[in-house]
């Protein structure tokens, strides 16, 4: 596949398995083109033991961290973590650059983000440094050098950025719908694979990731015409906001 | 070109002209890929004649049926109208049942259609009777005979549908834009054959067909990074709303 | 029970089944606090043979007219037709004054009724027709007689008006959600009584009317925190807006 | 007074009474500046008779159209009334002709009408019936001819469009409002001459017609910083739309 | 009273007298059933004094303190105030994790909060805190250990939440209304204790806290048929969001 | 011109330019009639320099501080920098003052601001920082005392506060258009005066300054029927929210 329609997509998550539940079937439809992937998570995810309230946040981290690591490498996927403290996520300028120079690095066509309505403040502030990344990315006289690495080359022009459904499906109007019909199992075989928020959910809820993820996916598929799909929503910013090269079918 | 797409598009426009200002560019393009076009008009246009106002109304409807015939026969669509009055547009059974009779015997996979919010009654209406249409396009109980044929077989699922641009950019909120950049020029060329319209909209307004179509390109063009681009947005309600195989790009 | 929160509740669906579908599960559970409940139906649903599609519409009309009536039965509510006809619903003064005459006779102390931005025209046009209706129930010096009836009554204040959700949740933002956990078995039940939509939508898409009630059910159950729930919306406009005397819970 | 800044103004109404207790304060403001005033009443109101239920329907439209007039005289505005049936109001080429006529006979340059989105279907049909009337009002090419009268001439361009406030402020978010402070003593004093209406609407509510515009234009004024304000708002659909020649204050 | 609808309220407020103008009439209604109440004030309010514009900043929070614990004493609520500076507050954890042990230790069913889109920063800020705490308040991982006390236990599941109305109604779409006429009286009794607010208010515009009370209530009574109300709108989000056990009346 | 209709306007711009595009139309129209203008820039700017990528910050920063002062210069406006740093501004208790101080030293009438949904961070912060003190300034009691200066007197009440449009038109309602088509060569002249910011944003898209100013301002000229205007939206929140003396026109 020397030639995907979209050579490099960056997907951004506040925790790690957001991506899993909301976005996982299109990221799987576009490594079968060829896309370069990149999945990046925002905070180390240190408070994801409901089961378990007693571990220690560190060991926490580390769990997840694994498992995401897992997830990307089954997937074909890069994965990094900028590593903020989970709940308490705040727009800096240093997570500002952290994200854009993965955005350069990765020189990103396309920039998958959580929205700015979702349904905690991890969510909306990584949705928000998302936001400024993606312009920050493109600006050329803007000098980027992270930690003990050369400045990257500012990308020639800001990624097109797109919001992932919220978790579940509430306040959030969708601009399209990918048909994930012929992705859905491989998906809940990842998402497995977070054996710990596996169990952390259903201890705080009665469903569990993957419950959550045929739920959402089964309903957005009703939606839509079609047995499973996945919803997105236009950032329709400028200079995110790109016109597509065809009619979209 | 066996095998384009998108296989069939009807664009629905309340007067001759609608489909040439909003979204010509991109039938255009969609003709490169070997998509089968056609306009439908549901009205005949007979009140166009702003800089003539005292021609009679058939002379107007006839000289507007020959310029979108022309414009349709350049672009290689069909060109159909339904005959209503101009201005004077209502929902009536007769005419969602000429129109579903088109997306049938067309085969319509995609609908285009005015925005339910547009700038003058016949747009809303033309917008309701498309969208009432395309759900009994699908219905395989509903019989419907066009005068002297026979019934028209129902479409396997309801097309889907599209809302184009509205005049001039308001009351629309984009859910995704086309880059029309490389059909802009031939887009303008084709609009201008409405000779009539050319000079009955100078005659009230400012401004002429071509210099709107140069206007709200160039704005949705800097809008979604590119020269010219037209606007849409998705019908999302059942059966109309499908889901894409393909992440857009 | 002789003194229920709510005296008496009319719901109204545009073809017999949308109240299983959307709301049944709510009304079942206010039948069990001795709600007195009518179900109301505008049109005769004649086109509703999706999967035998050469079937007379008359014999349709009466198929449907048994089902619905045996649920109804089932429920312990009242079932009336309008006996519009189905797909090609208009907003007449005989079904506006038809409709209230039936909140009149009912005493409706709530009216539920389709959305206005529903999948279909009959669905928006009867949520019109409601909205109306719930005004003149309580004109007093509208006569409305219904054929061969004496006079109604109008109603002291017009009756409390709430929105039902669409299928497939689509184009609605909710007001509240009502957990009906407890009377789900019992709602899919019912609604598998309707036994020519159950294959008539099974032929039309990949789902029938359970499956529909399935998903939607546990979507609204995910969102709010509960296993099963049905979303609603306020009319907000006056005279059909009323302040709740609970705050509620 | 030779030259107002607002030559005339037509303000729309579903019922003789919505333009006294939405935006009456503006139109005295507006004659103290010169401004010629028209009020239309679309419909007779013949069933506003709530406190005398069994009154003949003639009489209560006499009756109103006297109080209205009586208003319209006070206020040094022209009164007219298409005389359509209260409460089954529907959008008809008469009324729409009949209301582009009196945009014509009146030189509109403003037109005030209720909100799409307001409390009953007269009102939502009155104001579908004034925004497409608007349009037509300026098309030369369209020969409106008032039963035994000759044809009137179309305006130059369509009037300015504005949407007042909805009864009670439901489902509305004003565009801008004005300060009628000074002007609220007269409104209350003119609405009050509406005798049947006082009486009409106490019966079917705890408040009268001028309890109501106190209640609004007390709300409207706490919300923009004076005592008494009203609401309105933009018709922001081509050609409606105007730009002001003055940043407002 | 033994088991009360709710048994736990915590309502937040950005200064003293937000939650007596806004919702006390819900207070005094809920309190009436036997459910817990707390008032929880996220700012000092040391800016409160616009009538006396010298006074040190100090003082005007230790009079404000005592105004609000007076009005919190005789409606039968705890009264906290967690400090913050008026005029400035910002998101921080510290305030977060105070709100959400405040939560933790009233066992909170129900939190009713500003809305994000209010008058002054503050409010903003404060519902956002207050939308994080809830979250946060049902973590078993998240150890919140106030100064000086031990570690809080987590609540079962997060609260339900709810936005209060704004001043003076703007930007706010309510979901829902209480009917608070039998307790305006009360209402405007207790909110008369904050004397100097009644005086700052009224020197910086025509109003003072109880003219606003009284206006809003009256407005939003008119809207929902009944002398006095007060209106709310659901934090639609996961997981504030819960289904009602009854459908409302 | 001893008493203009608005005695003094303070317009807010994240970075030197931004009024330049989106309302210097107005101004120049409000400097026609005496308003006394202000314009003050939150950033110091110092990252515009696309085409020249490598030019130190500080050297930007002073370049596009010539610009700007030289272009209020020939308006006749003072110009006022209050030197955050571009690209990371954030929301900070001393640009409330500052800002708010500029606010009460100018005696605002009305501000102009940015949209808070406007194409990058440093906008919609700045629309915050505007938002707050607007209020700020109103406050007798909120003592602000620019460094080495007295306190400065509040304002008597809050100023009008208007967003303008955003880059390039999106996600933006217009509450109303100003007419600029007799301002539209001189603001474009005005902005000529940019030279480093024509040729930087011609280096990052394919538009430059006075590009974008003809295509937007072309655009709301077709919206609102004339050749070029400026689109403005209320600040609909108290007490920047007033109501106006006249209907405007």
């Amino acid at each position: 596949m020397p030639h995907p329609r979209i050579a490099s997509v960056v997907a951004v998550e506040p925790h790690p398995d957001d991506v899993e539940i909301l976005c996982l079937g299109t990221l799987l439809k576009l490594k079968q083109e060829g896309t370069r992937l990149t999945i990046v998570c925002v905070t180390n995810g240190d408070k994801g033991s409901g089961n378990q309230p007693d571990l220690p946040y560190p060991e926490v981290a580390a769990m997840r961290f694994r498992e995401a690591s897992s997830v990307a490498a089954a997937l074909g996927a890069e994965f990094i973590n900028l590593g903020a403290e989970d709940e308490y996520l705040y727009d800096t300028p240093e997570l500002r650059n952290a994200l854009a120079a993965v955005f350069r690095r990765a020189k990103a066509d396309v920039v998958l983000a959580p929205s700015p309505h979702c349904y905690q403040t991890d969510h909306t502030i990584a949705s928000e440094i998302a936001f400024q990344a993606a312009h920050l990315s493109a600006l050329p006289q803007l000098r980027i050098t992270p930690p003990a690495l050369p400045a990257l080359p500012a990308l020639p022009s800001a990624p097109a950025m797109y919001y992932y459904d919220t978790l579940p499906g509430l306040d959030f109007e969708p601009s399209f719908y990918v048909d994930i019909s012929g992705q859905m199992a491989r998906k809940q075989e990842l998402a497995r694979m977070h054996t710990s928020q596996m169990a952390s959910m259903k201890s705080q809820s009665d469903w569990d990731l993957v419950e959550a993820i045929e739920v959402l996916g089964r309903m957005r598929g009703l939606q839509s015409g079609t047995r499973y799909a996945e919803a997105f929503r236009l950032c329709a910013r400028y200079p995110r906001l790109k016109a597509w090269t065809q009619f979209p079918a």
